[in-house]
């Protein structure tokens, strides 16, 4: 990226959000700042506490501000009345912040339902999609794969995945560069004709999309690499996802039975442990940042509850990425193309 | 299990459905005929080719017999298709075998859904059963974890996933030994309300059953396995099944990347090896031999293509284990107790 030319990008960052709030948020506010040009960082919460955390690190003050908001949503709140209830929580006040065009983006590792509801009905939509999405990535054994979706959509129609297939193609391609990438629909097996009614009539959609389509993927391809883009309804691609999230889990849980069965295999999970490390990184969210909701008319990225510093630092990242490369015109340019040629009744 | 008092148990094992056969089927019933009793193994199949494998070995042949079966349905073949052509199959004898009796119970590791079509067409259903169902063990931290159902039925209603659960209940108590098993549903929230359609009704018939149910589940708490039995629609297990199979291959894959890097990782993973060795045991099929089909009258446990001979072995335990237990009985007098509450609509 130019240096010296590029506007300054300032990103609102929910800063009550995460479990470990504001202690990782403003930890990573600091880091980026410190470490990047170009991202100004806006802290949206209560501030005393806010202040009393930015205490304890030295940044320069003029790029990261603070913006009150008094009222908290908590985790296990309902999403819907959560946002009636408090129009002046962090979420509420740093998405407006985002609206009025105060902030390029917003940011935050809170209840994910109602950073989800609280983004649309703040931001809207961009024209025609119907439901906006959110994809994640998932550890491959070779390139980039993002599947789509992974948790804002139930009970979809095939024209949802047929727009969860250009929202993540537009994001792949201009977010990781990946040319034309591949689009992989997720099924119970390669042949067109396997799956559920809703892959089947999804899969007429995108063989007509003009997208790069290759046809049914299966579970196992999605950690192979098979291809950038794997499209499903969002209730399988939440199950994988959090199934992803326990293989780290289970490694963990097997080592440390390994290690406890005798003092040899003690010493050699001991001598193991790097190894694992290492291999394991892909296996941890907190590399890949955060999850990008699409389809809303600005750019909202959801965290894990447990982001770490380093995890808020790349989902700044993330998002200053996608301010700049304009995801959102490129994502409705591309969506009503495709839309023209799609039956009403899909 | 008394030895000596017990009747002999005959299997019928289509010598010719794996990737491998006969080599694999032949080597896995020898195996099991030496080092067990009470089984008697009946390989059916192209006789010159099963002979031919069955020298290499030496055994007890009164223990296994030879069936002619001419023809064999290849992977790659349409089920419906190659079950119409095909009677002279060795998957079409062998589980007509089972059906007249001459064996207790039949193993197939051919076509997935040739083995399951067939079964279900020769064998017929269980009484009050819609839809037979295929279970598969997962890896766990703690405990037995089975997943109904895994590829045999999509678009399921939310009667079926009440039918899962009973059949899965009764597995998990009479092959796993545990009393009263618990019952997670597979969603995307710990919540009642959280969920899909399907989910949502299948949560109000799984409460009022009776069953050990105890909630909605999420992806992770497979691997954790904090309930004996999940329940979800064939699509989305069978999308957890082959995902949880692909992390094998990942996790070989980043350790031979991890070990090119340079000569110290090198050592690293060699020194890492037999840990882990230990350790992925748990995610390799060929430990749980086979996935039962649960619903059908008579006992089929389908095998997967690349099954090896322990795989075998295993396979054909488990259909011992499954005769004496007198699993169809149970199932039928459980689905029976508890269809009176079901509304018809369900």
């Amino acid at each position: 990226m130019s240096q010296g030319t590029k506007e300054t990008i300032t990103i609102s960052l929910d800063a009550m959000g995460g479990d470990n709030a504001p202690v990782s948020e403003v930890a990573g506010a600091v880091e980026t700042v410190s470490e990047t040009d170009g991202i100004n960082v806006v802290l949206v919460g209560q501030r005393e506490k806010i202040e009393s955390e930015l205490k304890k690190h030295s940044f320069d003050n003029s790029r990261i501000l603070v913006h009150d908001a008094f009222e908290v949503i908590e985790m296990h709140e309902s999403p819907t009345e959560a946002i009636k209830k408090k129009q002046n929580s962090s979420l509420i006040v740093g998405l407006k912040l985002h609206k009025e065009k105060s902030a390029d983006a917003f940011i935050s590792a809170g209840n994910t339902g109602a950073v989800m509801a609280a983004s649309l009905f703040t931001l809207g939509r961009i024209a025609n999609v119907s439901r906006p999405t959110i994809g994640s990535r998932f550890p491959t054994e070779r390139g980039i794969t993002i599947v789509f979706d992974v948790g804002a959509n139930v009970d979809c129609k095939p024209v949802n995945l047929l727009e969860f297939a250009v929202m993540g193609s537009v994001y792949a391609s201009h977010i990781f560069g990946i040319d034309n990438p591949t689009i992989g629909l997720l099924s119970v097996g390669e042949e067109k004709t396997k799956g559920d009614l809703l892959t089947t009539e999804a899969y007429e959609l995108l063989e007509k999309s003009g997208l790069n389509f290759t046809g049914n993927v299966e579970g196992r391809d999605v950690l192979r690499g098979t291809v950038n883009v794997v499209v499903c309804d969002g209730f399988v691609g939440n199950v994988i996802l959090k199934f992803a999230e326990g293989v780290l889990g289970i490694l963990r849980t097997k080592f440390k039975d390994y290690a406890e069965k005798n003092i040899l295999n003690k010493i050699k999970v001991g001598l193991a442990h790097g190894t694992m490390k290492g291999v394991m990184k892909d296996f941890d969210y907190q590399e890949y940042g955060g999850v990008p909701l699409l389809g809303v008319s600005g750019v909202s990225i959801i965290g894990h509850g447990r982001s770490s510093p380093k995890a808020f630092k790349n989902m700044i990242l993330r998002a200053e990425q996608m301010v700049r490369a304009k995801i959102n015109q490129i994502i409705e340019s591309k969506i009503k193309d495709i839309k023209e040629f799609v039956p009403k009744t899909a």
